[in-house]
């Protein structure tokens, strides 16, 4: 396996895999790219940050965005840009900053379909994080003071939406372990576990 | 993660899996236990050894079992059997060796859904092992002395089979990266890489 350059993670909302990504960043001395892409797809593009906040992981096409916008009111906000504002035309931008970034520096990038958008490199490693519901549900409680309820809803909800995501733009399957090179359970294997497979397998040396 | 003892493998035909796991019980002094199930399940529970091949990794239910042995023309040799015959029945023959061999002694188990069977115990790692199909074709090509065309069709029949003889008595979905501990792509880690991932995974030393 050629050494790696880029790290692409998927995960499970509420399995860690945004903190796994953030520790394995700093141990490797690596960039570290999560809600930061979509500044710079922003700044690059010349598109409102405000934009890509809103698509983002949100696959909606054309028409259903546009129906959804009229829907808030805020039509007028958006005069002028209805040409740039379907979310196909931003994941494209996204996808232009992915590959320059990529190219740039060594980096660990989560989500947004990076893994495909980089496919073809022999110097990235895909990974998916997930953990059974019953932690999950502990780590979201915690994470953002909710009570079960709400935080199995919230857990449904943002994994539909990415796994509809990652469906709309890619031609593979969220979740299913041949999308991936690694697929682990942060649950069994520990956050800290996560990391140190992960380093090793990036070439650093853990002893 | 407490000491593993018992390392369940599933795995997509021609990924490597088996070789895999053989390689690795070796390297940690484990049993390792594939086809040998069948003759040790048979040899427990007094059942001819040629039902549970003939039932291996095969979901079918008592009807359709029935059916398609009558359809073979071979009733007559299993007269007086019809009431263990079903395939479900065999398979709680097999649980049973499988739950007493991983009580007895540290092993690796193939397929056969050892890692549902096990469910509860901290002490197993759940392993499902991938290959992107052109490495498959070309390593079933290779073992089976077969042209790419026949190899695709076995790859295609085998795993249709397994996933749905998985699905059949799990309530779980083989190849999904969430039923697994670890899932690992053999062609971009390379079957050595798998086997020191795993065999670290389980404690051992690999320096």
């Amino acid at each position: 396996m050629k050494k790696i350059r880029v790290i692409c993670i998927g995960r499970q909302f509420g399995s860690g895999g945004r903190e796994i990504g953030e520790k394995l960043a700093k141990k490797l001395s690596f960039g570290y790219y999560d809600k930061e892409l979509l500044k710079i797809a922003a700044k690059e593009s010349g598109i409102m940050p405000e934009l890509f906040e809103k698509a983002d992981e949100k696959p909606i096409n054309s028409l259903l965005y546009s129906l959804s916008v009229g829907a808030q009111g805020q039509g007028a906000f958006l005069t002028g840009y209805q040409d740039y504002l379907t979310n196909d035309k931003l994941f494209l931008f996204q996808s232009d900053t992915i590959r320059k970034l990529a190219q740039r520096e060594s980096c660990v990038i989560i989500g947004r379909c990076a893994d495909y958008i980089l496919r073809g490199r022999d110097d990235i490693l895909r990974v998916f994080i997930h953990a059974p519901l019953e932690q999950r549900i502990e780590r979201i409680c915690r994470l953002y003071d909710l009570d079960e309820k709400a935080a199995l809803s919230l857990i449904k909800k943002t994994d539909k939406r990415r796994a509809s995501y990652y469906g709309f733009f890619t031609d593979l399957s969220w979740g299913s372990a041949d999308t991936y090179d690694v697929c682990l359970n942060s649950a069994t294997l520990g956050i800290d576990g996560c990391i140190a497979l992960l380093a090793d397998l990036a070439g650093h040396d853990n002893s």
